[in-house]
C-alpha cells in the first residue's frame, strides 16, 4: 500500500544545526520526519512558499532541464528507510517511458514541489519509522528553537 | 571568441563567508574567479576531488536524470557578468536537438565536471571581469585562510 503525503512544515533542529521536513498523509493520522541538510531545506522553503529567487537555485535547474526536453515528473515516493538514512524514487515520463531514479528524500521532495507533482511513501516506510524519536525531539524543545513552525 | 577554461581550485573566502571558484584558461592567462556558496562548493569539490557520496548528492542527481534519459551535457559556458553576477547556459544534446538553458555559473560547472563536458566563457566576460578584486583580495589574506590551494 502507497500513502499520499504532504509538506506539513519544516523545523529547524538546533542541536544537529540541521531541519526537519514533516510529511504528513491526508488524514493527518501518519508522520514522517525527515531530517535534511540546510541547501535541501532551503530548496524545499522556497518552494513551499512559492519564492522565486532572481537566478535559478539547483532545483530550479533541475526542474528547467526537464521542462525543456518534456520531461514530467510523476511523481516522488520515499522507498525505505535503513539505519536512520531515508531513500526516495523520483519517476519520469519521458518519450513513451518511465523512469525511476534513486535520490535523497529531500531532492526528490524539492523538485516534486516544483513539479507540483505528488509525493508518496509506502507503508513499510511508516511502519519502520519510529516516530518516538521526534515526539522526544519535540518535548525537549523551546519555543524559540522553532525555525518556521507548520503552515 | 570562446575560450576553454579548467577549474583549478577552490579557496574559501573567510570574510565573505563564501568560496571562490577558481576558472584559468589553458595558457594560464585569463582568470575568472567566482563566488559561490558553501553547498555549491561542496558540490564542485567532490567532482574535483572525485568523491563518491554514499547517497546521491543534488548534482549526481541531475546527471543520473541525464543519464537515465540519454541527454548528454555538451558544455557549460559562463556567458555574462552583470552587477557582479556571473550568468552561465548548460548547453544539452538530447534526441536531435540541442538545448540551452539558463544557470548560475555555481551549477552549470558542478555539472559539467561530472559529465566531463568542457567549461568555456567568452572574451566579453573575460574582459569585463576585473581580476584586480581578487588581487587585493589575495593580498589581504593570510595563509590559514585558506581552505583549499589550487590544484
Amino acid at each position: 500500500m502507497i500513502t499520499q503525503m504532504n509538506v506539513r512544515g519544516l523545523l529547524f533542529d538546533p542541536y544537529n544545526n540541521a531541519y526537519i521536513v514533516i510529511l504528513r498523509d491526508e488524514q493527518n493520522s501518519d508522520m514522517l520526519p525527515i531530517w535534511v541538510g540546510k541547501s535541501e531545506a532551503s530548496a524545499i522553503s522556497f518552494a513551499l512558499e512559492s519564492i522565486a529567487p532572481p537566478r535559478p537555485m539547483t532545483h530550479d535547474l533541475m526542474k528547467a532541464i526537464l521542462d525543456n526536453i518534456d520531461a514530467k515528473v510523476l511523481s516522488a515516493v520515499v522507498t525505505d528507510l535503513k539505519d536512520n538514512t531515508y531513500f526516495a524514487k523520483i519517476h519520469l515520463w519521458y518519450g513513451d517511458s518511465e523512469y525511476s531514479i534513486d535520490s535523497r528524500p529531500s531532492d526528490a521532495i524539492a523538485l516534486a514541489l516544483r513539479a507540483e507533482a505528488p509525493i508518496f511513501t509506502t507503508e513499510e516506510v511508516l511502519r519502520k519509522q519510529n516516530s518516538e524519536e521526534l515526539e522526544r525531539w519535540l518535548e525537549n524543545l523551546k519555543p524559540e528553537d522553532f525555525g518556521k513552525s507548520e503552515t
